[in-house]
């Protein structure tokens, strides 16, 4: 019998951050489906287009990706796995072919901002923007183009046979995004050490510190706390909490039991393995 | 005697969000030094070349603006005034020119990001990228381009008599920054009444609701939490906090002494007038 590769949705093309992201968790017998558009990532894994999708979440330059909280939430997704990547992007040209010989760079337009500091270094680069930066690589191998470069990860690189000759030209060095592997069903891995829920509450105060006391209480640990203002709904906050601990556990079911009687809305979002790449632990 | 006007350093160009943020907050008597990088506006001011500097903190989609805050923290200024503005991307063109003329659309690569399904929905406008939102629609006006249009806030059209042909073309409609008024030295007015806060500690299991208690203990309301592990720093945490009380209140003078009992590094950004325009509310 042989089996059926992962359905993997993605935002953007082969050789993109998520797709590198997929192929570190899942391996690399995928079938990947990409998207141009997250929500359109989303609803093909709600329809079962697709058997999972990977979407970055938060980044530590620019923090917490909101919409992509609020895509889980509406199609009733769980988080079944995460993964924090390296993000570094790289000038990537035809093989052979010299920085000197260079005229113009494409990427996405966000890569191309993440990169102003090289463009200003080397003012004779014109930046042009792509829909992809995965898919600039790609294109700049089918056209053959020798005076034309594209910025992308390095997986791109690879996929498309193309020369990496100016490695991490970001301007913040340090850029990690954290991706997670999104399913419609809730599975909880056997070494499930941490919990991601979502909830809200009405201007009360001493809310919050209410909803934390029902996991020190139980000594669980926090691994991340945000809250975030709701706008169109005013005085209300929306909160997401990351505890280290699983869903199977007894003293978590009191807990979300106990956080039930003080809030609205509480939604678990997923129960599964943490990625311990980064050094984040309980607080 | 005749007042000198403010100077007020801002990332981007005359007519740039941070700029309308500025006039809303200052009104118009401003002088206003614009920089090409975050790095250098935070540095201006520190060095007193200018006044105040006007920086965005927070977005609605996309989050905390981290490195902000770092540049914050770094340069040891402080938060006189916040202001949340509505980020409107409009399509911008000579007096006169008709939609159907255009042939490409200039803008910032991350203005451009932000309105992919306007592109999509008109696959014959190319995107072309310039350093900045307003700067695109200046060079507009000077070259005098039919063919082009420019895609930027209101008050870039305002300021070079531009016209808007089309109004909020970002993709997603409710989208709001938080502006923050830095100095280098605290001013707290009179009727302040919110304080922002920053402070970091070690892994220590219940450090945060422990660190929460000293406001809830002395029934002082949270306006914003957020956790955010330091990349480098495996272990450790930085947290933001916002909370709905006057830095020279005995109760909050008091919270903030037991709050340094439990963390390290403790730092007051700023004690100012909150800027309820979106509907935030202790809890």
């Amino acid at each position: 019998m042989v089996s059926q590769p992962i359905r993997v949705a993605i935002q953007g093309e082969l050789g993109s951050f998520s797709e590198e992201a997929a192929v570190r968790l899942l391996g690399g017998d995928l079938q990947v489906l990409s998207f141009r558009h997250f929500d359109e990532v989303f609803r093909a894994t709600a329809a079962g287009e697709a058997d999972v999708c990977m979407v970055p979440l938060e980044n530590s330059l620019t923090g917490s990706i909101h919409r992509n909280y609020d895509l889980l939430r509406r199609h009733q997704l769980k988080i079944n796995r995460e993964l924090y990547l390296e993000i570094q992007h790289n000038l990537i040209v035809l093989s052979g072919v010299q920085f000197d010989e260079l005229s113009a760079v494409f990427s996405h337009p966000v890569a191309l901002g993440q990169c102003e500091r090289f463009f200003e270094d080397h003012p004779h680069l014109e930046m042009r923007t792509s829909h992809d930066t995965s898919g600039s690589v790609r294109e700049l191998m089918e056209q053959q183009q020798r005076d034309c470069g594209a910025i992308a990860g390095s997986r791109a690189a690879e996929l498309f046979g193309g020369e990496i000759i100016r490695e991490a030209i970001q301007d913040n060095k340090a850029n990690f995004t954290r991706f997670v592997l999104l399913s419609p069903k809730m599975k909880v891995s056997e070494d499930a050490d941490k919990t991601s829920i979502v909830f809200s509450f009405r201007n009360v105060p001493g809310a919050l510190f209410k909803s934390l006391s029902v996991f020190a209480l139980r000594d669980i640990d926090l691994g991340k706390i945000e809250s975030r203002p709701i706008h169109g709904r005013p005085w209300e906050y929306l909160f997401y909490l990351d505890f280290l601990a699983c869903i199977k556990e007894e003293r978590v079911n009191n807990a979300l039991n106990h956080l039930r009687e003080i809030t609205e809305d509480l939604e678990v979002l997923g129960s599964y393995k943490r990625d311990e790449a980064v050094g984040i632990r309980g607080m």
